[in-house]
């Protein structure tokens, strides 16, 4: 199986108001929960593509078990989530109607105690004793160490686990110097970890600074992997309109998923480009629609670049 | 025992943020969740004063189970709410730091069935037999039929328990012809039942319409009684800052409290009056600091006016 690891899993909540006034009382007009953090949504990629797929993290109070129910309604997934006392949080998706925008209002997740913090790293190395990929995804809730993430993708490293990591900030910082053998930045987070702006840079120094191979989500200009067997740019196959709203966890999941079938850079790229597609162009955010996919997977342009990385 | 029924009953969440922005992403630096819903605030208040109070209306889903906890942890108070399918509404208040202005979304509720509503009204007639009053607050989920509180009404009636009605909109209209003892209207639900801006005019013809005896909330100005009794006004001792949420439902239950001791209008509208105010001075929304109510009490100004209502 796959495995993905949410450490601040959420209740993702959408509220649609006809029209957003600060200060004055709305009536929601329709009201979606569904199971969220990046690695929840990796995984229902992943589940949705046919993979066997473990969600692992932490869950707590009655938005955990809100968040528990949600995972066991999906084929191919099997909920490992570790039990906290703190309750998961909520993040809410404010759509205005008339305008189409999004206001988004995330909690900050419950503090995780130190004992709640071992008894998930313990309950991690077992699980990657069965694991084929391992995802690091998302932000850290408040008591979990910043270099976590470096110390999980070395658990993996030593059970010879392939390991993706997907996050921003020191998190990142610490966790790409434990030399992962992937992480997917977009262009802010490569500029906030390197100090670039320019993409191709930025990317060559994430390498430097530990990855193995570093594959950067660049919006409407598709993807960009510099990695160890050459440099290629897949971009889609027209601009797209529409929510982004999880493309770059469906970028993932397209990576991990090509990843554990062992097929060459070129297909996985074109994987995650048109998973991403696909996403963005879904009526449902976040979700994608298996016929888009399967159309535009054909149609990515994947190119190889002429200097090695 | 005292008895509030919410139909709509809510898990009341509250929000910190530092600035709401419009179509950015916020991160929430404080949450609290309390029971809600206009009834259940009057049980908690009326349970703070030390009365034995019995909760009823509709709890399901998540949230539903959280209220029910909420309620399990607040002495003198039973909770009785009736399960049903569709999961609790939330409401969200949005305070905004810097201004410290409030932006309030509500859920609309679960859609009740009619095997559901029908369950609920067995549940309030058993809980009339031991009633000494009840109040009926608050809006009504979909699928509860317009005339609700008209039949609720008849049906206290019917066992002599006397009425408290504290609604808006057709749900009061069709349940002041019912003929409740006790309407507590404000100035917007008055012009809207009675097309009269004047309070006093308003007030008199919300009578005529069926109610007993009618308690108007005029803000700062204080309540406006018209009654079979005689008529009076009462007031606050100063013009009060704070947050009036909650101060309607506060002054409910001071009206009922006095009500079930027997106690004379300008007694009962000194405790609701001074319960009122106390809930605006309080730091914690639609919660009263004790002390501060027991000094207002005294300080509240009752005066009968001339003519018969």
């Amino acid at each position: 199986m796959i495995l993905t690891v949410t450490l601040n899993t959420a209740l993702d909540i959408t509220y649609r108001v006809p029209v957003l006034e600060p200060h004055a009382t709305h009536r929601v007009t329709e009201v979606i929960e569904r199971p969220g953090g990046k690695g929840v949504n990796v995984a229902r990629v992943l589940a949705a593509l046919g993979h066997e797929v473990t969600v692992t993290g932490f869950t707590g109070g009655a938005t955990g078990r809100t968040v528990q129910d949600g995972l066991t309604a999906v084929p191919h997934l099997v909920d490992a989530l570790v039990p906290v006392e703190g309750p998961t949080r909520r993040t809410i998706a404010l759509v205005d109607d008339r305008t189409g925008d999004t206001t988004q209002l995330n909690e900050p997740g419950p503090t995780i105690t130190p004992a709640e913090w071992s008894a998930f790293q313990e309950a991690y190395e077992d699980l990657l004793a069965s694991a084929s990929a391992v995802a690091l995804c998302g932000s850290l809730p408040p008591g979990v160490p910043v270099g976590a993430y470096a110390g999980l993708v070395r658990a993996a490293r030593a059970a010879a686990v392939p390991v993706l990591l997907d996050t921003s900030g020191e998190p990142l910082r610490r966790g790409v110097a434990a030399r992962p053998d992937l992480v997917k930045p977009n262009a802010d987070e490569l500029a906030e970890l390197t100090g670039s702006h320019e993409p191709l840079r930025a990317t060559q120094d994430t390498r430097r600074r530990g990855a193995r191979a570093v594959v950067a989500s660049l919006g409407t200009e598709g993807l960009l992997a510099v990695t160890p067997e050459g440099r290629w740019r897949a971009t889609p196959p027209a601009r797209l309109h529409g929510n982004p709203t999880g493309a770059g966890d469906s970028a993932v999941a397209g990576l991990l998923s090509a990843l554990t079938e062992q097929l060459p850079w070129p297909d996985r790229l074109s994987r995650a480009v048109a998973l991403s597609a696909a996403t963005v162009l879904s009526r449902v955010a976040g979700e994608f629609d298996r016929r888009t996919y399967e159309e535009l997977v054909e149609q990515v342009t994947v190119t190889q670049e002429a200097s090695a990385a």
